[in-house]
């Protein structure tokens, strides 16, 4: 859209690897290259952006009068560009926000139907701009030039490819239920997770393959396009959050006139039975697949925000440090955190099998070993955190100087979705305390919030550390790179010794790594267990009591998403800080 | 605290004014300097961050061995530095709203004293933290160096004084009512008003002098008692939110029960009658003033978290361009606002005068000129506010190329506040269109929603692109730089022309000033109305049937606060945006 206006013009950028300056080209931009020799070594990708400005100036004449002008801008995108697509963006959300509110509040006006109209018409729309962006732009000449190889990690993608395939069950599930209420019931009911099916395998399709790509082409209607495809996401999350509450809500038969008026507005009401027997059992199925469907909602949230994010940058791929993964040096970290995860899904599997008996006793017995296996693998964590944490400041180490707008966005997220486990922790802890913790359940749910918030707090200090500290092989090839300077031979050499460049890694490192094992461990049960249904927020009714139903379930519904999420992202973090130390 | 852990090292910055290196004597930092001509102009500061690394890697041996080699490293701050003081804040946060949330929800074990008393609790601590800034800290030889002259701007300053004094009246009118029942209740009730007038105090005298500090000293117990007052500030303003929610649901009488039973737990059960006569006349004076101390919390907010974010910060003071005020070649703007202003004003004091009336005619009636007078301003601000974004497209001027964080900040502020206003109006337009939208009332206040929605969406986009042109005055510098350079003299004087370097403003400049000054005008009397309380939102009942009333006065008084601050915040933009034109 907007590069189409300008001519091709000469930007001059210093390469940050060799202190030179390097040419590009470019649809719109050639850099001329004055090369010279250079000490520092940086590790991390430069990553600018490029817009078209109306009246480029030209900087290339300062360079040719011979300084060594510094013309690098990174620069913020044109307002126009991020603007409009933001504008559509919050419009989306505002409006989707009021709808799902007033269809979950206010159910005589405003229906699941008319939302679910909405949704189909956000869904389409996305999916004809992904339509657009696979067939045409993406197969222009100059439209994707680079790859931001951090975006669109392998944990993600796989995550995504899982939770689609369950949502996928979901759909099919809500289909065959709402095919039966057919004769009496809105068609929207059917059509929309039909949509929602075709939309999944588009979606994953497309976020597959082009969650790297900086875009250059087209980028105004790319970053519009993105956006619609965001908002429709958190829509779409936000209505599977509300509903999933209310059926929550509904199942407990507790008089909340919320719920109530709403199943009576949905089939009471109208008395319209179900026309095929397998109703009542697809729609159970359905439910308990809702909170893959939400998470769903949040993997292709990210990975999109991500691909708005790099429209219209550059990335200059050089020296590429490779990361050498061996685990001969470490031991006791990866035994202790495997033992971990067979007793966790030991007892995981006992709480789904005993939580379920109609006996009070079997019920209370599955929640105490529930408890105390978490109690347990937090407290280790924390104790190994904290042990990583000493490590850290023994081993002071340079830290990583560039900017790096990848890892930056690693940390909001890594911090953003640990506010969801924090804010349930926290209001189990008031409840609790409030209560005075009686019993040894509330005891043990009390302990489980405060080391919860502990060791979150720590992990988050631990992950966030290890990724600012400059990699090992990165000092390494800095130490070597002063070496060439002889004048300062003297002091390079303490410097190596120090940074300890010798094959064999340091007893420091060595714990590190242990304390990285075990933790990526311990996040992988922590992850599994609330991912496959474990749910003690509902089984244990000291919270539902004390604040009332809706609200506890509102907080868990959107909390514990958050959570899983968290898990699965310290799992990549921690294993991107064992490969660096 | 960990500045003094290193020596004195040097560190080489280039300026980005003059494409030199200069020498800059820190407390540890000294910073050589290699004088060399240059061209390049740039208008804003650069700041960079300047921790102090355990291991400093000896950067000034490259740049004695002859290159110009950059070493200016815009360097995120140490993990451990802001990352404590983000957890404190964090965990504050959590703990506040799952207090603040469980008080309003369940009175029978967390009563609003227990809040009250963490409350008093925080706002001590606070005090402490400002007192050892003042007294210690900002005392020392080389604590504050630098000054961000771009934080703590004077309209900022100005609404903290004006909400702090009605903060203050609040506290007063407090005291007086709970002394009255101090007989039969608890005390904290007297002495949270208590602390709080005293907090008001202190942290706006030190806002007042302190909000410019880019602190050297103590890095990490300032970023640490920075965030205590953030997240107290934060605090404060959730409970203050949820008190006046529920003030305005009990006062409406409608049989919700969260109220119904709030009251009873305060006064009702315990059968507290005041002491003293004034009592209620105190109580409805201060339930009045509630706004002001939120509008009040939301100020110190902003400005703590941006003396947050200069903490350890260094900003270079050059060439600053003194931007030049000048009205006379502008008069349709600030004449058409001025009218508007007028105009606005009598509208809002006959809409205060008849809102109170019993007789419902004449109610309808004020909402009915209300409504109109909206309407109008709102659509005359759309209308000027398109003529200057298509002047934009014809003027089209360079983007200001450099990183400024404040300008990011500022920006931040001005959408993300916008959003309030936003959902406001979402929600009024779902609820009108999904009941038909019958009656003038209705149709007037949809039509209130949408013009809302489109005047807030071109004005961001209009003051976003404004802050992002090159001011007129810098690219008349540049230009003067380019003539410098003889061998592109040919290619300048065009530019210069194109620029319109002569001292009488081109049309296109006038008319974006005309439209800036009517804008800034039309904001001033939309922030007045419902800064001195017009709610036509409660005074309209569409939205309470539709929604329930707890849900629409969470909304309202949650999006209101964030509305108001956005009308300020657009005006110190728009001024900003007519200085640059």
């Amino acid at each position: 859209m907007s590069t189409s206006k300008t001519n091709w013009k000469i930007v001059q950028l210093r390469c940050p690897t060799c202190c030179c300056y390097k040419t590009w080209k470019m649809p719109n931009v050639v850099m001329t290259a004055h090369p010279s020799n250079g000490g520092t070594v940086t590790q991390v990708d430069s990553i600018q952006h490029l817009p078209s400005p109306p009246h480029p100036p030209t900087v290339d004449g300062a360079s040719e009068s011979g300084h060594h002008m510094e013309v690098v801008k990174e620069r913020t995108p044109q307002g126009g560009e991020w603007l409009l697509s933001g504008i559509i963006c919050i419009n989306i959300l505002m409006l989707g926000c009021a709808l799902v509110s007033s269809s979950a509040f206010n159910v005589v006006a405003i229906t699941p139907v008319h939302r679910q109209i909405f949704l189909i018409t956000l869904l389409v729309l996305s999916m004809l701009w992904m339509l657009f962006y696979m067939v045409v732009t993406s197969r222009k000449d100059h439209a994707v030039l680079f790859k931001d190889r951090h975006a669109g990690p392998v944990w993600l993608k796989a995550g995504l490819v899982l939770f689609g395939l369950l949502s996928f069950l979901m759909d099919i599930f809500k289909i065959a239920t709402y095919v039966g209420y057919l004769h009496c019931d809105s068609p929207v009911k059917v059509a929309y997770p039909v949509v929602q099916a075709v939309f999944l395998f588009f979606q994953t399709y497309f976020l597959w393959f082009h969650s790297r790509d900086c875009v250059q082409l087209h980028t105004n209607l790319t970053r519009c396009g993105l956006t619609l495809t965001l908002s429709t996401n958190l829509v779409v999350w936000m209505a599977a959050v509300t509903e999933e509450s209310i059926h929550q809500t509904e199942i407990t038969h507790l008089n909340i006139s919320v719920s109530h008026k709403l199943y009576r507005a949905n089939y009471g009401a109208k008395k319209c039975t179900c026309s095929h027997m397998a109703c009542e059992t697809f729609k159970e199925a359905f439910y308990y697949l809702y909170p893959f469907n939400i998470e769903y909602s949040l993997f292709a949230s990210a990975m999109t925000y991500i691909m708005w994010k790099n429209v219209g940058r550059i990335v200059e791929h050089h020296k590429h440090y490779k990361f050498n993964f061996y685990v001969k040096d470490v031991f006791i970290g990866p035994v202790a955190g495997l033992l971990l995860v067979v007793a966790g899904l030991v007892t995981f599997v006992l709480y789904k099998i005993n939580i379920l008996k109609e006996d009070k006793e079997k019920r209370n017995k599955a929640l105490l070993i529930h408890f105390i296996m978490n109690i347990v693998i937090v407290s280790l964590m924390s104790l190994s955190t904290m042990i990583g944490c000493i490590i850290y400041r023994l081993d002071r180490r340079e830290y990583v100087s560039d900017k790096n707008p990848t890892r930056s966005l690693d940390v909001g997220l890594l911090v953003a979705s640990s506010l969801g486990q924090f804010i349930i922790s926290y209001f189990s802890l008031v409840a609790t305390v409030a209560m005075g913790a009686q019993g040894y359940l509330n005891v043990l749910n009390l302990a489980w919030a405060v080391v919860m918030v502990v060791e979150i707090g720590l992990q988050n200090y631990f992950i966030i550390e290890g990724l600012h500290r400059e990699p090992i092989n990165v000092m390494q090839a800095n130490a070597r790179a002063f070496q060439d300077h002889t004048e300062m031979a003297n002091d390079v050499e303490g410097q190596i010794s120090r940074f300890s460049i010798s094959k064999k890694p340091s007893w420091k490192r060595r714990v590190l790594r242990e304390v990285c094992a075990f933790l990526l461990l311990a996040n992988i049960i922590l992850w599994i267990m609330p991912a496959f249904g474990a749910r003690p927020q509902f089984d244990h009714s000291a919270e539902i009591y004390f604040y009332n139903y809706t609200m506890w379930n509102a907080i868990v519904n959107i909390g514990l998403p958050f959570g899983i999420f968290y898990r699965m992202h310290a799992v990549a973090s921690l294993f991107e800080v064992y490969l660096r130390d």
